[in-house]
């Protein structure tokens, strides 16, 4: 589909701005918008079966936020398979390839390329911007992408689609009666020497600062006009508080491309505001995994390990009365690694980084935990799109948490009926990037002093070392919604004693932290080695490396049971520490929990669940696995 | 934008099957699709000055939530100004006009048509079923629809727009060269004589039960071949489970509509559903605010007090520090009343129904308030489209909540950073069926005879009557978050001796039930008045028709005190009941609080919020209300 009769929105054309078609970049300008007998030729160049080429360069952790949204707004609405080719920094890099990975989608190909290896090529360009860098990166795209590549199309993070990418590309046949290989010709005509000596003539006389990719590009176009092709200014709507922009959508009843170009963005005030907010909008809080979609009339190379997925999902058997956890175990969520501004800890050979998991309903513990841990965080949360977004604002409206650059947020996408407690839990346990990890859970706030404590545990204990040893932070609970932390093992002993406090579960499962013998912690001057037992689930302090938690507990029930199992099979010490304790705090029951605590179904799969991880136990440690499933069949109840 | 080169697609027309174009029934068939040219003149007819019609048959609760999908699918894509015309029950009615007055989208025109008085005129063909009778109205639109009406769509509800329904429109075009009036044709040939004719005769050969709408068009179609233009199949893409859509999409690069006519619904099981579920989910989860967008192009009527709402907010100082608070008091919240299964209470005369309001993260709630209280309620919700998705899963899965059907559900979508409370209790009193009204909070349980014990008291106190007053239910409250509720006030009494209960918000705010007189309470036998005090917020019944909830009041503090300054302004005796109680059950601070409590500027906002109150109150009710405003100025802190 092309624009039709357009000629003064094409005559009004934005250039090179912003949104930049390097396909606009050819050899001659004698050649002119076909007529309406081409536009079905057009048309069909860029039916389903062919694949298009996207460029984006996009460095740093916000960028790679940012990206998202206009990746959304393409799937949206393309109907061809896509090739993003994406120049990124380590940091990008690293969150983009597991959001692609995760995120599945059908038809769609990323390739990364190292911004820092671009570099060299344009760092001689004096630039005191630091985002320019990488805005003139743009400029060896053509020496960059694979030299079979013959166009592309360029996009700025901040620009929003409102429509088929394909009619962009489309565009490309507006050049000429048979298709260009417009990089090629770029090749051809020695882009790169053309662009730097413009660029060093521009030198001369330009101050650095305002030399950004556009400044060269545009001089480069002034010395050789004959290279450049107007864009039709649908596809490059600028918002800008003088933008000119409304005489183009005015009169166009397709807006193709939003581009927030100012740096109000969101908040710009001109005419119209709140339709490109609300498209933009749209597509912030998409739900991404709607984007797993097959494309028709095409058919698409399926995202690694997709087509084993399907299968697997495919034998379930949807009578079975564990379908669901067993569908919801197979389940690749969408992961967004560090969704928010973080900064590395320092290595430090004894550092500790909490790790836990949460959704909506546990941000207000943020701040407190935030209050009482003051090292390393990773945590996972499990949102919507939306949520996400919504989670964003609570971070940056709260001064204690937007202090913090040392707690990583990382965002796995809902889907599915249970909650993913133990996935979440190794996405979490993946990031910490200190040696080693306090496996906690949300609802818990650990004693002020804990951090600190547990460094200097790990040190004095030698854990550095060969010695295989897993912490216990013994656990306490409070029924009291209104508390009055206690700021030592004494005034907690008080509360304990005043009936303020309690062991962890100590009513309704006791078994759980029983082992952690609380009689003798009570009297304790130094760690003490505590032997595993049937559903034990302490609190643990363990290297990073540790085994990872078993996905298939789903929803609630034995998912930290299965893992200090683990843990005991692969011989780690439990060594409980005299000085450390964390509390749980009251909270309403989650929904996730309301739902399936009450049905029996729900009992008889964890039943199932445990049986099968007892099988993979023995199947993995021999007859020295044999105690865990003794220990759970002497026992009259399975509940947890 | 015209469908091109799919005569195949042409030719597998989808006839009058579900999505039905009237237009499609016209006079002679020798008119032939129009070839190039002709493209852009039907383009230019639909440009988006032209204002498009749309019929749409809605009878009941389900049907009305559904259509909104339906809806939202045809305003994300489209550019026109757009009238809906509503053939509805009175449930429905209600339902959806609510929905399009509060949802306030630009250039959309909206009619409903009394389904009920048009049964007489089909009601003489024998049908069994239900929703049958509301299939057969198809039948008299030409009638029914405004005599200057010349074209209409009709779309069953559940369909949903994949593309812009302008371009179905231009469909028109396809049946001639000049416009065709075409309901003006179907009348002059006399379509009403025409299809009872050919029912009658129907009828004599076929059962009654299969005989609906679309046996009927068929036999007419039949009998008049002349009548009819097939429509593209990509108009009306079919999914059941042997639907022979996949010949017609698979040739298409463009959907434009597809239809959920198998009775599975979304879980029909054919290849690609994957791909049309989530153009389905997609438009169910939309965020509907999103669709107020004014279009381009088109200077088109804003919806009713749209002028003046944009007036109001561009008055707002956006420096002033209550901007937020004033801009969340302004704003029109999108209502969906009844959003699920409901029927209203048989008339009693002293019913009384429980009215409260609550966002997602009290949903937990619910169960136990069913078990608490088993009269009527009605519930406002503050959710986003998405989450209604959800909580309408949380009922479906909740036998508790799904066996009541006296339970109405309102939901009031989210917009703006502060929580409307009194703009949600307004609407769920707003909603209420029976003569009185306990105005209760989400995360209070009343005693198990509350609602008996309600009506009882107000048969005997009389208040059927003259006598204006609100009966005060005192409140209490646990710090305990696993609670034994007391099955009488004498268990209640004890547990208050034992410290378990406390009488509500006794540390922290106790001036706000202090009035109650918890002294007397538990000695009294009888009903007794206390006196209107400062910061007084007891839970009251009262008739339904009594003062609204003050919207100025969002977020949270003083929401209650300023509505009770109102009872006793207007002269209601207040009577506490001496066998009544309700108790407060501890939850984590809601975001919406620990957001703001802490902010200055939230308590300053507070202040200017009542001041402005009591000076709108001294307008109203003189120098009576100086009383109110002398207890504020006395009292030393202004909290709440």
């Amino acid at each position: 589909m092309l624009p039709r009769g357009r000629s003064r929105a094409l005559a009004a054309a934005a250039l090179l701005l912003g949104l930049l078609l390097l396909a606009g970049l050819f050899l001659g300008r004698d050649l002119q918008p076909p007529g309406g007998g081409e536009v079905q030729a057009a048309a069909d160049l860029v039916s389903p079966p062919q694949l298009l080429h996207v460029a984006i360069v996009c460095a740093g952790l916000n960028s790679s936020r940012e990206v998202v949204t206009l990746v959304k707004s393409m799937l949206f609405y393309r109907k061809n398979p896509l090739h993003l080719h994406l120049v990124t920094d380590a940091v990008a890099q690293s969150i983009l390839e597991t959001l692609f990975r995760t995120w599945m989608v059908p038809a769609l190909g990323v390739s990364f390329y190292d911004a820092d290896q671009l570099k060299p090529h344009i760092s001689w360009i004096p630039n005191k911007h630091y985002s320019g860098l990488y805005g003139l990166m743009k400029l060896v795209l053509p020496g960059v992408l694979p030299p079979g590549l013959a166009q592309v199309i360029v996009l700025d993070t901040d620009v929003t689609l409102a429509s088929d990418i394909a009619e962009l590309w489309a565009l490309f046949a507006y050049f000429s009666g048979v298709i260009l290989l417009w990089l090629d010709r770029l090749r051809q005509v020695g882009w790169e020497q053309m662009w730097q000596l413009t660029a060093r003539r521009e030198l001369l006389t330009q101050p650095a600062t305002s030399l950004a990719d556009q400044d060269i590009f545009n001089a480069v176009i002034k010395e050789h006009p004959g290279l450049v092709q107007p864009l039709p200014c649908v596809w490059n709507v600028q918002l800008s508080d003088h933008t000119l922009a409304e005489r183009c959508y005015l009169e166009a009843a397709d807006l193709k491309v939003i581009h927030w170009n100012s740096p109000k963005k969101l908040r710009v005030k001109i005419k119209h505001a709140e339709f490109f907010r609300n498209l933009y909008l749209t597509f912030l809080g998409y739900d991404g995994n709607l984007l797993r979609r097959e494309l028709f009339g095409c058919p698409s190379q399926s995202p690694a390990g997709a087509e084993q997925l399907q299968q697997s999902l495919a034998q379930l058997d949807e009578e079975d009365a564990c379908f669901e956890f067993r569908q919801q175990q197979l389940t690749v969520h969408r992961v967004h690694i560090t969704f928010l501004p973080h900064e590395p800890p320092p290595p430090r050979p004894h550092d500790v980084t909490l790790v836990a998991q949460l959704s909506m309903d546990r941000l207000q513990m943020l701040e407190a935990l935030c209050r009482h841990w003051l090292g390393p965080m990773s945590l996972a949360l499990y949102l919507t799109d939306a949520e996400a977004q919504q989670f964003l604002r609570f971070v940056e409206a709260s001064p204690v948490l937007s202090a913090r650059q040392d707690v990583a947020y990382h965002v796995v996408y809902r889907e599915g009926p249970l909650y993913p407690v133990n996935q979440l839990r190794n996405v979490a346990l993946a990031q910490a990037l200190t040696p080693y990890v306090f496996l906690s859970d949300i609802d818990f706030l650990p004693a002020y002093s804990l951090y600190d404590y547990l460094r200097a545990s790990i040190e004095q204990l030698g854990l550095g070392g060969l010695r295989k040893a897993a912490l216990v932070v013994p656990a306490f609970e409070t029924p009291r919604y209104r508390f009055s932390f206690p700021k030592s093992k004494a005034e907690l002993l008080a509360l304990l004693d005043a009936g303020a406090l309690y062991t962890f579960r100590y009513h309704e499962w006791p078994q759980g932290h029983a082992a952690t013998d609380y009689a003798r912690w009570r009297e304790a001057q130094a760690p003490y080695r505590v032997q595993w037992a049937a559903d034990y689930e302490p609190y643990v302090v363990v290297p990073r490396d540790c085994p990872h938690y078993d996905p298939r507990f789903v929803g609630f029930g034995w998912n930290k049971v299965a893992h200090i199992v683990e843990l005991d099979a692969q011989d780690y010490e439990l060594l409980v520490l005299p000085e450390a304790f964390t509390i749980h705090l009251p909270h309403a029951p989650s929904l996730d929990i309301s739902r399936f605590r009450s049905s029996p179904d729900y009992r008889a799969c964890l039943q199932a669940l445990k049986e099968e991880f007892h099988q993979d136990l023995s199947r993995r440690y021999g007859a020295a696995a044999l105690k865990y499933l003794t220990a759970l069949q002497q026992r009259p109840r399975n509940s947890a």
